[in-house]
């Protein structure tokens, strides 16, 4: 199963200024394609932060990381410095990026001077291939290392979507090639999920690993002690009628496990 | 400054099915009372995932963790188990810890039978101090170690938000003692960050690490070219007269910037 890592960089998504809606989005984009995402790690915009966080990530071996922000023409936009620094490669001013710059101001009818500030954002690690920004300034950056592919997108959300659906999707798609991912979600009231926790443990143990995800979310309680949760039946795999097969099977016993038990219970 | 590292737990953040509002509340909090989140990590429900990051993250010296989620009673609850292993100590049933648990069953009107899963949410690590969790069933637990100290919350925002308000919020407030934050946002339209760059890291650099946070936040373009931006400038520092001076030199230089460009800016 392919292993993705996702490293977000910048201040205010610590401080709790601005929500992390990137790694949700990036989340469940990976996810539905069949791949785990292992980890989200943040961090702040500061060169040692980043790089120690990236190594880190590098030594555990994931097939993908996907670093989202740091990439704009500020002071605290570090991202490319950074990983150049990790992977001890040059930060040089690649033509191909530059051109993206300046094609971008154009599109925007901004006459511009390029200012270090600007041409920062087209300097990016020896032996990486820029990826055209089609809503903003600042290009992405696809680098392939031994073992692990770092693809670097900027933080503003239109922004990374963009080049995210465009150019990295199809990747990381050709990679994993067939699979398929079902899903179940049901609404149970009256029932706790402490009262299903043996049922749940003995379904997860009786298919092999990675085939079965199971979980119940509680969601309070209703009239003050009416327990209400959902319950999350993930089936996945390379072979469609197997996942499907795992899907019923598993909806059946939880069907009866909370008729049992006096709940109510209703597909979402 | 106070360090806080945020350790989030649960396979339904890294999918992109939930969206981690918790680290973004938690981290606002932390961020006014003047202390430093410096790192959010997400792992799956997994024990060794767990256990590796609060290693890792017990390694990089913090004053505090928080995790967040893995209390509860079902199969894929394992924060404590994880605990205890990166720390080397016993699960223990703690019988004050299982006193609250009965209590929340009570509070609820259930008379429900204390299986073992319902058992499992009163196992926290050998000399450790449960919290008592005022709107769901497993207690919060509060972990002293030579240099860390680690607070467990719950995953369900509702229960997490108010263990922390009551239970938490103080004893970090009373380590860290007086402190100002003081904060400025700024609209802007028509100059670009590219063109403020320049401006904002000589008054960054001009001022004591720390005392002042000065980031642009790009928000695209208004009729396709005019560049919309926001500046948020915050100051902060145990001095309060200092910190208001700090914000009020550094709002006037880039007010005069905006207009020296020809931009339009705004208090917010």
């Amino acid at each position: 199963m392919s292993v993705v890592e996702i490293l977000c960089i910048g201040n205010e998504l610590l401080s709790g200024i601005t929500l992390n809606t990137n790694a949700h989005w990036i989340g469940k984009k990976i996810t539905k394609l069949g791949a785990k995402v292992r980890r989200v790690i943040v961090v702040a915009d500061d060169l040692e932060e980043i790089d120690i966080a990236l190594k880190d990530s590098l030594e555990r071996k994931p097939d993908w990381i996907v670093t989202c922000g740091g990439l704009g023409p500020t002071y605290d936009d570090m991202t490319m410095q950074a990983i150049a620094q990790s992977l001890e490669r040059k930060l040089v001013l690649d033509p191909i990026a530059l051109q993206m710059v300046k094609d971008s101001y154009k599109r925007l009818g901004q006459n511009v001077r390029l200012n270090a500030a600007r041409l920062k954002m087209a300097m990016i690690p020896h032996d990486s291939i820029p990826i055209r920004n089609p809503t903003g300034n600042a290009p992405a950056v696809h680098i392939y290392t031994k073992k692990t592919q770092i693809v670097c997108l900027p933080g503003v959300p239109s922004e990374m979507k963009a080049i995210f659906t465009h150019s990295i999707l199809g990747d990381i798609k050709q990679e994993i090639g067939q699979f398929t991912v079902e899903e179940h979600y049901y609404h149970v009231e009256g029932v706790s999920e402490a009262t299903l926790a043996r049922t749940l443990t003995k379904l997860v143990k009786s298919f092999p690993r990675h085939a079965l995800y199971l979980k119940t979310h509680p969601q309070g309680y209703k009239n003050n002690n009416i327990p209400v949760m959902k319950v999350q039946i993930v089936s996945k795999g390379k072979k469609g009628a197997y996942v499907q097969e795992i899907l019923e099977k598993v909806s059946n016993v939880i069907l009866s496990e909370v008729k049992k038990y006096g709940g109510k219970i209703r597909l979402e």
